[in-house]
């Protein structure tokens, strides 16, 4: 049996959402000792990003009523990482219609983010489009998180994909908000992203929740059907049931960058 | 999108193992009230069979350090299920090298149990045998799980199904007993366990444990691939992290005969 599971992809890159996906079960009140852990431990590991939180807006999201992580002010960010010279680039992600992103998102120069994700529902399109190419041209990598897919109708999200492959994001996420879909509907979509990403040189990303206990299934099935960009977080921390667990991605992944005793430590640990 | 998961398969039949697999984290001690809402469960969900122990050797595993599903005396069983006049049919496990089954396996006309499942290991695939014949001479349905196939050399495994498939064994069971199996692993080995069984008419069955959480999701590979068979427990209980949950399997076949709600009110009580 010489099987495909035994070698590895090196253009695949994991993401750790455990402090911005995770935070929205305690309102982003993580301590710092907590977030340097996280940080660390997606040092420790080889992981390619590391999303540390929202850029919410403050008039929606009164900076007393949450932790700093809700909406990632620069200083707050530099406390944990100081100016970041690692090859972890860091993320935020932004929510179309909950994010004042013409202010709150810097240019690139004045921070220490690399990557803006632009979170969206099918109706919000219009709006994640704008988010895009103002992000884009402030000097991020920007990405695509097109939410709550499974509760679109088909036209609604080859519509949405026939816009987004026109931006500059770089990245198509299929984003299973509830954890409802199964690995057939995860292949349908991870092969309609490329579909539509294709001519213009977009990667497909996988964002799975446990709720039926498939994240970490689904976003197999997607590496399987060629996502290059996969989120975790540790112990599958998450709204809800979770996320993909990343004790479990990265012992999937046969890639030597990847270490594994790291995630077990900070499990351990926190 | 017309999809297959919108359909199903009536031929396909669930076995309840919660008594069986989970008594493996308390020495089998359920009291009678636990044993018999799950009796009742399976009777109301609508699921075809129920494991309700093993036939354990007495001289190896004492009766009073072990509960009383470990051996399933015939009289303990009546007091749960009296004459189980219902559709449910009982089945109980006999492991090859643990099982005095020529005594303790009862004629079938003095047992109330319906189905006999053989479990053993590769090297003990000659004693399996026996097993099979005897409770099959009895009068019972048998079938053959052979365990930790993941760890057995393929040649053992092909060895081991060439002679399983002359014996009357009405299935074959791909048992994953350390959840280690990724979902490729499972579609080679149902179609490998049809190949063998097919000129003597054999169903496969799954046997999934959720160590990486692909319990669910390695049960839907392998129907997908044909199996007729599925275990699942009542929230997953069973050895280690347990086996697929019958509550997610229920969810996702679509079988009208099937019923959740009974399944999430055991749930909710014990």
């Amino acid at each position: 049996m010489t099987a495909p599971w035994i070698t590895y992809r090196p253009e695949l890159k994991v993401l750790d959402c455990t402090v911005r996906d995770g935070g929205l079960v305690n309102d982003h009140m993580f301590d710092d000792r907590f977030v340097k852990a996280v940080y660390q431990t997606c040092l420790d590991t080889g992981i390619d990003y590391m999303e540390i939180g929202y850029k919410a807006s403050k008039k929606l999201f009164a900076p007393d009523k949450f932790g700093a992580w809700k909406h990632c002010d620069e200083d707050n960010i530099r406390r944990i990482v100081g100016e970041n010279e690692t090859p972890l680039k860091l993320t935020a992600m932004a929510d179309a219609g909950k994010a004042d992103w013409r202010t709150d998102i810097l240019p690139k120069k004045d921070s220490v983010l690399d990557t803006i994700r632009v979170a969206f529902y099918v109706h919000q399109t219009t709006a994640a489009v704008d988010m895009i190419n103002d992000a884009f041209q402030k000097g991020y990598e920007v990405t695509a998180n097109l939410m709550a897919v499974a509760a679109a109708q088909e036209k609604e999200v080859d519509q949405a994909l026939e816009i987004l492959a026109e931006t500059p994001a770089s990245t198509l996420v299929v984003v299973d908000s509830w954890g409802s879909m199964y690995a057939e509907q995860v292949e349908i979509l991870v092969k309609k992203y490329f579909q539509y990403g294709k001519d213009t040189g977009k990667e497909v990303g996988i964002h799975a929740h446990n709720n039926q206990q498939l994240a970490f299934a689904n976003t197999i099935e997607a590496i399987i059907h060629g996502a290059n960009r996969a989120d975790a977080s540790m112990a599958g921390l998450g709204r809800g049931p979770g996320n993909c667990p990343m004790e479990l991605l990265i012992g999937f992944l046969r890639d030597p960058k990847f270490h594994i005793r790291p995630v077990y430590r900070v499990l351990e640990e926190h």
